[in-house]
């Protein structure tokens, strides 16, 4: 109990339903059996019920467990107990029993736990990290400069227990905030953001902007529980809101439910310590010695949230110590627009990007006798959009209307043959979609290029939904019969999806949940864009006289200008 | 509140805290301001905490929102304050605030809703079925005789409004266990199945049995939930233990939740109704109509339970009357070992099941003006596994063993080709995997058969986990060089794969998380099975050489014992 029970004796109040057969309305009465013995209780009962010296009765659970000295030791506050003539009598009337059910806290702890596994060899801890990265995203998304997330893997082990510090420069939250970031589902549409109704300030769903980009990446009230808690087993969110004065902090640990449960402790009560920027006199435990750094630094910020995850699963750090080039590179691709603009990472142009501020993310790995290792994801080229974006020639864009306010843009980019092979690109990570003993049955022109993969990557609200892909539409797939433009060219081409969040993801922002269903639905109306114009256009016909443009123009064959005989290549 | 609270005033306690410059160490104060006006809790203030009539100060939130009159009134009971010199002065030092960060209840109501999502066109409503069905055999596991599982849908207006029942005459649940069943996340692994710590049962995993059918298919306590909030919006749990006297029931539905969160009352307090069998006078909505002959029902049953949903959504019971076999075919699919036993649906064979107890599960749809349609899923025929059993001819059977406990059991079943065709069953709603298109570019001989289909179907506990399919091992993959077996062999196989608990599974059971990369672990023994006896062989060796007596002994090409001339075949 909270230390406000100033009360010696905690009350131990059970109900009592008056069962027995001569009744037939209920009586229920409530009695504090907290300073009784059995028969205290007994001749408390007797009084109660009015139930004279010479008549019987028996008191049992609802269960039928009939209350003895044991028992009712055992007996908890708030159980409901039945009053019976045997203890093997219908019941006369029925009764309202409380209960409480109070979900467990693996809840949260576990939340992560099955959705983000491994699936089938992809390791998706990189998208737990991009939970993190979405919040501060949206933290950042009103802020004046330059927008700062700086992930930190502080695995110096002088410093402390392993930790994973993710620290923006947004907005931070008010206690009342924190508070709600605490509690699972909340989500923005259902949330207060003060004590005060007058204070209130409902969601406001942000204007349409260019490919979605509206840092709003936010929606279930899950990700970042489930994010934290699938990457370690403890996490310490600290965090100033603009114009505050003071730093509010919350600790949830696997650890202090554990021992919440054991002493029968109100599971989802806990404490938010309201501070001054740069005290860390209350971090006393060893492990977490790098704080007092950390919270140093805090001195002269005017905002910022801190999420500080420590008991960081072993396995979670050998992963992101050996492969840490590629999920920085895997995160490049999750939020290559938001890091390079809308146009992508075009490294040929020189167009700067300039559609509002600046995003650094920026992730760092500070070991023990090595030299820190930081990257800034808009310095990595050699995520798939790049790769896309600078091997291709042209593009097509086009706009997807769904229903009401559904929009997808998309562009359809085309990578040309030059010389002696395709430039569309190679995944180097991409685990083989199909065995390669497949493809020695024929030798298929086009198996090189895009060859079976589907089309578009999809992204949400401007980031990446990973395991979502669309394959094609009508007007882009390759006809059956033979038409003005050559097969291999449709494996020349690759696209990129921009969906508005009028189209819903999974919890873990995987997977879209329908995204290609309703795109394929009947009513869905295309349009080809010109110069930023919506155009009202036969879309197959102007696709399919783009991409036999394209090829003319573009695709390089090798020609021969004069027979010279017969050449036996063996490098083919 | 509660009715309990049988005080006319509910306190309304506030917490200050004393931050002012003077203080070194923080006091703290708890003040029932319940009945108070502001003026009186500005003296009670000065008087707390001996502030002098010249003295100064300010009350604020932990946002530093200074308390006025209006904010005093929007006081909550557990509110915390800062007692303050100025409103914008430095914390002298760090205050507690109580927090409280309950889930919101959308964790039980929208549990589903992301989980059984369509998956691109798949619609996954039969796996939320699953779950509850999951839950009765696991209720059922010990019933001595039949073990009966009832679903009906009640789509007969004239009896109220749409619901779907489930009934099984497993064991029931006492109070306790059904308050658990509420509590999402409590899985049995971490449950208390009664008041008493005497009566205190833990989980007991049980003995490894053929095919893992143990019935033991509950994992984390969040299966019954989310599918009931997915097929629907409420849920009533009618049960009656074995041996008890009295009937449970327990109703919860986005409505209460929603009534409760307007009215400030706590979210997760509830009633179980307990009641003698057959009592049907607390049912007084017109909606529900049909609980009354549900509940005439339970006379004379020793123990059953029932869950009814109502508020069922429109787009179900569309989905639900017009694919009434779809459906039912795919549940007969997940439930296919457990209905027909260890040896599957062999219609061939005059072997009966008998592996235990008989299990009927049964699904009937009642509709106004339409004959009620009936049928139990032993009856179905054309489920692919029954397909897969008697298009074969010979089976391969094996066992992996991954780690320690870690047991998979296999077949690879042999389907001939017959005179002009492949008897490979085709599944005839099955999505096409890739385009059809893409066949055109060459003509692959095995494009019959499997095709490129994974080999592998994958059951957990014996159930199906429809999402997640093996594709091959490397001892019965085809290999890159022609062996002994013409290459069209592998194409003539099909698999199912048996795992045990040691594999763990997602929350929703529509995939494994890592069965297939565990499988190919270096670690992995495949031996082979022969009359249920282990060897220890080399596996490849003798796969191959069952290949290949599989193809000499059943296969039949059509052979040419004389040479009539050439003949155009048109039909080809
Ligand atoms: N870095 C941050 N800065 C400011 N506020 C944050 C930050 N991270 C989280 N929050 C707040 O906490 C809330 C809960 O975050 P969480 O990621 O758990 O759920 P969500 O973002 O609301 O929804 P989703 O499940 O889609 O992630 C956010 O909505 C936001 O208000
Ligand atoms: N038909 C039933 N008969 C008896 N007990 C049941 C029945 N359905 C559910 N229960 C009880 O309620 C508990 C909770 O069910 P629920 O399906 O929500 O979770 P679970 O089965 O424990 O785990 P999972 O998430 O794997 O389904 C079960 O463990 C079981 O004890
Ligand atoms: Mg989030
Ligand atoms: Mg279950």
């Amino acid at each position: 109990k909270g230390p406000d029970e100033t009360e010696n004796l905690i009350p131990k109040k059970v109900i009592i339903f008056d069962c027995r057969l001569e009744n037939n309305t209920t009586t229920e009465k409530v009695l504090d059996v907290q300073a009784m013995d059995f028969n205290e209780f007994l001749v408390a009962i007797r009084k109660e019920f009015s139930i004279s010296s010479d008549e019987t009765f028996v008191l049992s659970t609802t269960d039928r467990r009939e209350i003895n000295v044991d028992r009712f030791e055992e007996l908890n506050d708030g159980n409901t107990l039945h009053l019976l003539q045997s203890i093997d009598q219908a019941l006369s009337v029925s009764t309202k029993e409380r209960i409480l059910f109070l979900p467990h806290y693996d809840t949260l702890i576990k939340s992560g736990m099955y959705e983000y596994y491994a699936s089938e060899g992809q390791n998706s801890l990189p998208y737990a990290f991009a939970e993190l990265i979405d919040n501060s995203l949206s933290a950042t998304s009103n802020n004046d400069g330059i927008r700062i997330i700086d992930i930190r893997l502080m695995f110096d082990d002088s410093q402390g227990k392993p930790a994973v510090v993710i620290l923006d420069n947004g907005c931070g939250m008010t206690s009342k905030q924190l508070n709600n970031w605490a509690v699972y589902r909340l989500s923005k549409f259902t949330r207060e953001s003060s004590e005060f109704k007058s204070d209130h300030t409902g969601y406001v769903r942000p204007a349409p902007v260019p490919r979605s980009l509206n840092s709003d990446i936010s929606y279930f009230g899950v990700g970042g529980k489930q994010a934290v808690f699938y990457i370690g087993q403890s996490t310490r969110m600290i965090t100033k809101p603009a114009g505050s004065m003071d730093v509010h902090e919350l600790l949830l640990s696997k650890e202090e439910f554990e021992k919440k449960e054991k002493n029968k402790e109100d599971i989802y009560k806990g404490f938010i310590l309201n501070r001054k920027p740069g005290d860390s006199s209350h971090i006393t435990n060893e492990d977490e010695r790098f704080l007092h750094s950390l919270i140093s630094e805090e001195m002269g910020k005017d905002q910022f949230t801190a999420v500080v995850v420590t008991g960081v699963l072993p396995e979670h750090i050998l992963f992101l110590k050996t492969n840490f080039h590629l999920w920085t590179r895997e995160l490049a691709h999750v939020y290559h627009y938001y890091v390079h603009g809308i146009h992508g990472n075009d490294m040929k142009s020189s167009k700067i990007n300039t559609d509002g501020s600046k995003i650094d993310i920026q992730i760092s790995s500070l070991e023990k006798l090595r030299i820190p290792r930081t990257v800034n994801l808009r310095d990595i080229n050699n995520d798939m959009q790049t790769l896309y974006i600078n091997t291709s020639v042209d593009a097509f864009e086009f706009k997807a209307h769904v229903e009401e306010e559904g929009i997808v843009e998309g562009i359809i980019r085309y990578h040309p043959f030059l010389y002696d092979k395709e430039t569309y690109p190679q995944d180097p990570y991409a685990i083989p979609a199909s065995p390669v003993e497949d493809d020695e049955d024929c030798a298929i022109i086009n198996q090189e290029g895009r060859g079976k993969k589907p089309i578009f990557e999809c992204f949400w609200n401007g980031r990446l939904i990973p395991y979502t892909t669309v394959a094609e539409f009508d007007w882009c797939a390759q006809p059956k019969k033979s038409g003005p433009v050559p097969a291999e060219c449709f494996s020349r081409i690759s696209g990129v999806l921009f969906s508005n969040d009028k189209f819903q993801v999974s919890t873990n922002k995987l997977t879209f949940m329908d995204l290609e269903l309703q795109l394929k639905g009947k009513e869905t109306i295309f349009t080809r864009v010109v110069n930023g114009q919506e155009q009202r256009v036969k879309i197959h016909k102007e696709f399919t006289q783009w991409l036999k443009d394209c090829h003319e123009k573009w695709d390089k064959q090798i020609k021969f200008s004069g027979f010279n005989g017969i050449m036996t290549r063996t490098d083919i």
